[in-house]
């Protein structure tokens, strides 16, 4: 599985006071230590922790860059920091996200071909979020009809179901679950999928444990990424046993220290 | 999820001792320890601990109903232990295991509608363990069609698609997946689906996390039930996690404790 690294993001403070403080150092180690842990991919997300986005995430990426030549994925809703990032990060990128809406592909499919990145898709349209599979199934193929005319394979899309937390709505897991699996019979080759992991589980007790829980669940049903935090052992534990079980990873005796080993 | 306590076993050594004493206070303890952690029904195998099995298996289920009323798996390959031990269970209980052979089935079709007992079923024949789900379904329609001659509802026979150690074959468990979300289209009502779970992990390191990742994925495809050890507190965590996910079970702020309060 294709593991994105969530810890670089304006959300948490050790980040947020790194962006104010100038402070490198604080954003190198979460680089290192992410790809030490397993990420193949950094999520990079100015979020509240700065007036200047446009100068932070430049800042951001760069800084990463000096450390790490990983692939970074862009976590932002502004076009113009969107661009800035992709264009500091370097051909394939992640473009986190888009949505099915008109005007985002239209801003978007471009940026993707243009500077070889892959993009990660939400299943929201202008009539909002789906209720089921169904619709978002449908947004998906929308997604990548729309990408394919911009010339980007299906599999440079990252469909995310968009799950929300489990406290508010115990339908939404499962109608994501199925759309992992369908998905996989949109076009040849298919698109790929992908979670947000952590929105399951906000707001509720034992988030690692519904994190994690979630996670061989949608691997069980074909899930190519997530984006999440790496350095949760337990998270990485499962998935790790998940793969196995799956035929991903090959057995032996000590398959958890020989993944981690093979990571480094 | 239907949980059937594995530790009543004479595989293990506490249950052999007890067995062999007479010491009928161990057995007791297990069934109300199971029974206490989640279990709804516990299986009872004689195993390789008494020279008299038609013996043991009566002592062992008389010792139980001293304690409790739960549904008792009897566990055998013998046709007469099997009878007495369902006998002696009463109504109600699960006979482990039938296979799809015609002998087999015509034994323990007419014990179970004779006696109110459920089946579990291996999908296994003649010809041995099919390769892929295809044929461990189509043993599963067999058994189906047979039980129904007998009388026998098909949601009282539990489909077990014989999982084999992941350190020996890494293709099966993917078949099993399949074969449970299968099982759900094969008659209405459909069959029950069930694990030996801990054959999974036979010989592997890190037992435990494989058998509770491997839980999360069956039911995910649909699982009703695996023969498991409920005092296994990380598995049974992972289980109430996997069904609340699923809206098997309404969430709540403490979804664990909530759940055990409600098994007691």
């Amino acid at each position: 599985m294709y593991v994105i690294g969530e810890r670089i993001n304006g959300m948490f403070k050790d980040v947020r006071q790194a962006i104010q403080a100038k402070d490198k150092s604080v954003i190198q180690e979460l680089a290192r230590k992410q790809v030490a842990s397993g990420a193949h991919c950094l999520d990079v997300n100015v979020g509240p922790a700065s007036d200047d986005p446009l100068w932070a995430i430049q800042w951001l990426v760069e800084s990463i860059r000096e450390v790490s030549d990983a692939p970074i994925a862009i976590d932002t809703t502004k076009g113009d920091v969107m661009a800035a990032g992709i264009k500091a990060a370097g051909p394939g990128s992640v473009i986190n996200s888009t949505t099915g809406q008109q005007a985002k592909l239209d801003a978007l499919l471009p940026l993707a071909a243009a500077n070889d990145a892959s993009l990660v898709a939400l299943t929201i349209d202008e009539k909002g979020i789906p209720r089921d599979a169904g619709g978002r199934v449908e947004i998906a193929l929308r997604v990548v009809a729309a990408a394919m005319e911009h010339g980007i394979s299906p599999d440079r899309i990252y469909v995310d179901g968009v799950i929300i937390p489990v406290s508010a709505d115990q339908v939404t897991p499962t109608h994501v679950l199925n759309t992992i699996a369908q998905c996989k019979m949109l076009s040849d080759p298919p698109p790929k999928t992908i979670l947000g992991l952590s929105n399951v589980s906000q707001g509720t007790a034992y988030r690692e444990l519904i994190n994690r829980t979630y996670l061989v669940m949608a691997l069980a049903h074909g899930l190519d990424a997530a984006i999440m935090d790496p350095m949760d052992s337990e998270m990485m534990d499962a998935m790790i046993t998940a793969e196995l079980l799956l035929n991903r990873n090959v057995y032996c005796a000590d398959f958890l220290k020989a993944y981690r080993a093979s990571a480094q």
